[in-house]
């Protein structure tokens, strides 16, 4: 286990270095000119925040022991939170939430769909790794919006799903069974390709492409490197 | 809609009232002498609050508007944190929680799966007067706890769901579809059997049949005068 933490380790250092240096000087890239309104963006936001609360959800309820129910049951009361705190959000600048989650109902439902797995174990993974990377993301998307509002915005997504104890469930359960790490690990890799593209669906292009494409590229590096992050917690091969 | 309130309303008041004044003669029949040690107590009803919060969760996932969506997440929210906070007067009291839901486990298990209906109508009916009757039901035989520990998981058990919200989704569905009434009439009537069993299964019996009957008789006739009063407010005969 822990030559494979270093194996994971030593992989995304390549990858995030290299075109962060190459394609901008600064430390820091942001998505800041591609960032849709704050209602759209709370409303995106919100939703998906529901989405991870009824993923985790089912995972509570198909867990195959009451410990494992109890840490689920925790982690899905905290996106609940985010989800309900972005509401309020919306309402606090009179804002219909029901309208501003509206046009990525489908999007979502459709990421839910994809992502939720084929068992409870694909479920864990998902639920660490698609909350942890799309949270990641609209923080960073998050820079571009004005005022004190974008602020609490970001503040909220920031807010960790303490998920320590489902990443313990998720070892423990390779722990016990290697030959569940090479299906979860391909798994992983398959939400990555969903998760970049709902994250893609919440910015706002126009039609100078090369020059967006320029501008999101080294924003999905580093995203991808967390992601790396994530799945090496897990004990999973990236 | 008003006349059916009033012959609902008219129904209550009679088994209602006769049976308490007959057989007892204070105001208020108690459960005191078969109420188990406060572990179980808690460990109980911390996992039926867990099992209304996982019923209500499938019930957001499936919800065909995001109103009815945003509706139930709360009330699924407001079960949770039941469930939280009995798990942290168990944790209070160094008890571990997992422990003391355990011998449990199997009978609310057993009673999510009859209860939780057959399509979206069904289960929000059983949301509502399961966790209704249960919560008075345990509320009632708190009473019987001693010292400040019982009290705070009366109060926690207390807490209203605030479903008014999710009440009107009923109302809403059964108005635009009146036949959906007498299948929901009959649900409810369904639900009263399973749900006077798990209740009963909280109590310690000993061997004095007929004196302990004596005593949980008026209580239940309470309780289904309770479950009459929700069934009314659903706008469905009891």
């Amino acid at each position: 286990m822990v030559n494979w933490f270093r194996r994971a380790r030593e992989r995304i250092e390549v990858p995030r270095l290299t075109p962060r240096s190459e394609q901008r000087p600064t430390a820091r890239v942001d998505l800041a000119e591609l960032t849709p309104s704050l209602s759209a963006y709370l409303g995106h936001a919100a939703y998906l925040q529901l989405s991870f609360f009824e993923t985790l959800s089912r995972a509570t309820a198909i867990a195959p022991t009451l410990e494992a129910k109890e840490v689920l049951a925790r982690v899905a009361g905290r996106a609940l939170e985010k989800h309900r705190k972005l509401v309020i959000e919306l309402e606090r600048r009179e804002l219909d939430p029901v309208q501003a989650m509206e046009p990525f109902a489908a999007g979502v439902h459709e990421f839910q769909r994809v992502t939720r797995g084929n068992d409870w174990y694909e479920t864990l993974v998902s639920c660490y790794v698609t909350a942890g990377f799309l949270d990641d993301f609209f923080v960073r998307l998050g820079a571009g919006l004005s005022g004190e509002a974008g602020a609490r915005a970001v503040a909220i997504l920031r807010q960790d799903l303490e998920a320590k104890e489902l990443v313990d469930l998720v070892l423990d359960a390779v722990g016990a069974n290697p030959r569940l790490s090479s299906r979860l690990a391909m798994w992983g890799r398959r939400l990555v390709g969903d998760t970049m593209l709902i994250a893609r669906s919440a910015l706002v292009l126009g039609s100078d492409h090369d020059t967006e494409e320029a501008r999101i590229e080294p924003v999905f590096t580093e995203l991808i490197a967390s992601h790396t992050r994530r799945m090496d917690n897990l004990g999973l091969t990236a």
